[in-house]
């Protein structure tokens, strides 16, 4: 049977198929995003599990929109607006294609920067939404890029990462934030901010939403997998309120609403005092690893160690040197992989037909959350094995 | 913001508002199709939650397919072909909307019985798809309609509830499903055959599922809702292993995979030999439910109780009598909602523009699996107070 017409070019996903190879041998990988798998708070969670079934109630069908005791606390939790209502969706993920099944036409336009989240490549594929990318600075987006942009053409969405990007792990800066805000008012554009890896900074100090300043024009995605455990599959649509009628329509169709008892468990954990203190932990762990990983560039690149210095999240961004011309990412990142190391080539966070594809420096993007210091070091001495044997 | 083009003639769910009035007062609901509460196997479930958080992989990300110690034991338990493959989903709901999403092209010609359950009609106009329907019969669908359909145009998928059907409560004869399974092969039409009801037999013999007669070309929906608990939201799609592939990227897009403690539930409840016992449980419970309907029907109604002897299932469709016009169901069921029970009109499970809605026999769906034998001959008698009031 032949696949709909839309989805005929539809691409796998390389770093699915990078992951399953890592899981066939010795390979160390810093390829996935995945949270750090020996720190899930399991001990918040066990009291809550070994409870549900005192309450059948959570075992019946449920609301589309969520939970109704999880809901009442979220709002108080993330300080939503009276102008704003949230729904629990299956991971943020499902925020976002939700979003994009309520609002998005074959051919409109939305805008992203370059990199981009491949999941987010993926929803806006599926939708047949044409995808125009901005250039990534240190601070942010290309300010002038984007108004350039907004002005050019009918601009449905802005969607954005401004906490610690994936896969590039920079944070925008509060005049970058107030700029943007100001430029989706102006030209009546709507962003959706992506957060799921806002609570994981170990330093510097937090800024706030971009949304903050725009909350009107803004969908926000909050995720429960990288502070809790992405098992759970449990994540946060939040919107001015009559922009969330017709993503909660799609959601009946398309699953009737999400599992109810784990979203007991998670009430219960956000409840919970120990929360912020299991978030400092992971804060503090993924410190001390983003350092370590830091240490090992800078000891097995010496100079050519150039990557963003991320103050929060799971990724860093490694540039090649320029002047390696034989050192293409996805070869480095094929030649590692014989090394035993798996690494993401930056190619792959960017449409196939993306000019900035070629145009943006080289790189790759490196895991720091889910490997301890001792495997990373190893890590990136194999990395700069395979380094070295493509540039000789 | 404007919802998507085709979104914006999306009707909301009438049973979904039906139930929200019945939770609002002493209203007893035979509206929605909720299993029984206080007959979920708790006791079953409480052992395998309790001992979750000594398994911290099921809290990590996981495969799309599904946890892969419960897909192994789905294909025993279903007996699945080597040419089949399994994916779990958030409910059989969504097995059916990641069908629609890989395979129906806008304008896609899709067969289904009239009166038809809900969700699929839904998923149907998300996807764009032409429904075509064809009437039931005591036997199954009428097939000489349904050969009339799959011989005057290109028909994708023939959509069908062979067993209890949804909102009817009928079960295909042996011969039907022949007939039906021949059809699909002579005109290579797609079965996609939903099976939620299938366990929950309580009078006659077990038939064997339409696709078993033609496994090239069926994709099955299962569920758990109605053999173990609808708040789990957990589901299978099967189909011939090749026609996996594009759901499963299109999962893999919407909400990366199902959330893994709960498939690990499921999978120690499969594995028990309490189960089955479980099962027949409900099966003799829905048994008497049923009998105490009908019995209700027949002494509140006499000669006019013309209703579907369910063998099975959750709902029985209740026949109005054809000289009564003044009582058009959707009137009824207001009526029946002022005297304190909640019905569901049979209108609303056809299409607004489907002509079957009209030249069909009016009907109430009553669910039976919910509402204890005292509570359904009080709804009985309440409706009998309505019916009066209208015939009047």
């Amino acid at each position: 049977m032949h696949s709909a017409k839309h989805l005929q070019n539809l691409e796998p996903s390389y770093i699915r198929e990078i992951l399953s190879a890592a899981t066939h041998s010795e390979t160390i990988s810093l390829a996935g995003g995945l949270p750090a798998s020996d720190h899930f708070p399991l001990p918040l969670l066990h009291g809550a599990l070994e409870t549900l079934t005192t309450t059948p109630t959570l075992f019946q069908y449920g609301e589309t929109r969520g939970y109704g005791p999880l809901l009442e606390c979220i709002t108080k939790h993330y300080s939503l607006l009276s102008s704003q209502s949230a729904m629990v969706c299956n991971g943020s993920q499902q925020a976002l294609d939700l979003i994009a099944r309520a609002y998005i036409n074959p051919g409109d336009t939305v805008v992203m920067e370059a990199p981009s989240y491949l999941g987010a490549l993926q929803v806006f594929a599926l939708s047949q939404a044409q995808v125009k990318t901005i250039p990534q600075g240190s601070q942010g987006p290309d300010l002038q890029a984007l108004e350039t942009l907004f002005q050019s053409c009918a601009v449905k969405f802005f969607y954005a990462v401004p906490d610690f990007h994936n896969p590039t792990g920079l944070c925008w800066s509060l005049d970058c934030r107030l700029a943007v805000a100001r430029l989706c008012r102006q030209y009546n554009v709507s962003l959706i901010e992506d957060a799921p890896y806002r609570q994981l900074r170990f330093s510097g100090d937090a800024l706030p939403l971009v949304s903050s300043m725009c909350p009107e024009r803004a969908f926000i995605l909050y995720s429960f997998s990288k502070i809790v455990a992405p098992g759970l599959r449990l994540g946060l649509l939040v919107a001015p309120s009559a922009w969330l009628a017709t993503p909660e329509k799609i959601k009946q169709a398309s699953d009737l609403h999400c599992n109810q008892p784990l979203q007991a468990v998670l009430l219960a954990l956000l409840n919970s005092p120990e929360l912020e203190v299991h978030i400092e932990g992971v804060c503090a762990l993924y410190r001390q690893r983003f350092e370590a990983l830091a240490a090992s560039l800078r000891r097995h690149f010496g100079d050519q160690a150039r990557f963003s210095e991320v103050q929060g999240g799971m990724f860093s961004w490694f540039y090649l040197p320029e002047h390696r011309q034989g050192c293409e990412p996805m070869a480095l990142a094929r030649e590692a992989l014989n090394k035993g190391v798996a690494v993401v080539p930056g190619d792959v966070f960017y449409r196939a037909d993306d000019p900035l594809r070629h145009t943006s420096a080289a790189a790759l993007r490196l895991n720091f959350s889910h490997s301890e210091p001792g495997q990373i070091d190893c890590a990136i001495a194999r990395l700069k094995c395979a380094f070295d044997k493509l540039g000789a």
